[in-house]
């Protein structure tokens, strides 16, 4: 089981696979390709999130910051609950590979 | 905050760094380099654990299988309680780094 082999297209959507789902956590691979949030989207989650890229590149956004971040392989962040973020792009030249660990 | 990136030196011993503890979750990056468990030695932990090798390689043996399986970036695996397992070998020439989420 390899979670940067084998990749799924993910032209016509993200593509979300559910790792491991368990009382208190769900772990999550999502592979984007040039998707973003719908303009004036905004995700605001009851659960906490803590992501990492795995591969690609992406831009993110939080509601309270005045810039999107850039992520990279390897970049992480922890999401609290209810702190409003997007997605502002995602490399439509390559396969974008996250991972989400959702938790309380 | 890249968790590939600037790696702690590992040669004297593994490298463990909590990004998130929560109730029901921990999330940690370790570095190694060579290390192994010693001989003999099994873990046989409480909680499950999801594991992902990031970068490097490494063998990871449970005791109910009669050979390793050998680990490069992106395979992951689900490890649960009170499964017997050991790290055989990590890669000597260059830091392993894995992530491995702790849950209930």
């Amino acid at each position: 089981m390899n979670l940067l082999r084998d990749l799924p297209g993910a032209r016509a959507g993200e593509v979300i696979e559910t790792l491991v789902a368990a009382p208190g956590v769900r772990i999550e691979r999502i592979v984007s390709l040039g998707q973003a949030s719908l303009p004036g989207f905004w995700y605001d989650q009851e659960e906490a999130e803590w992501v990492l890229l795995l591969q690609g590149a992406a831009q993110l956004r939080f509601a309270d910051e005045t810039e999107a971040r850039l992520l990279g392989p390897g970049d992480h962040l922890h999401i609290a609950p209810h702190r409003r973020h997007r997605v502002e792009w995602t490399d439509p030249r390559q396969p974008t590979v996250w991972l989400a660990v959702f938790h309380r």
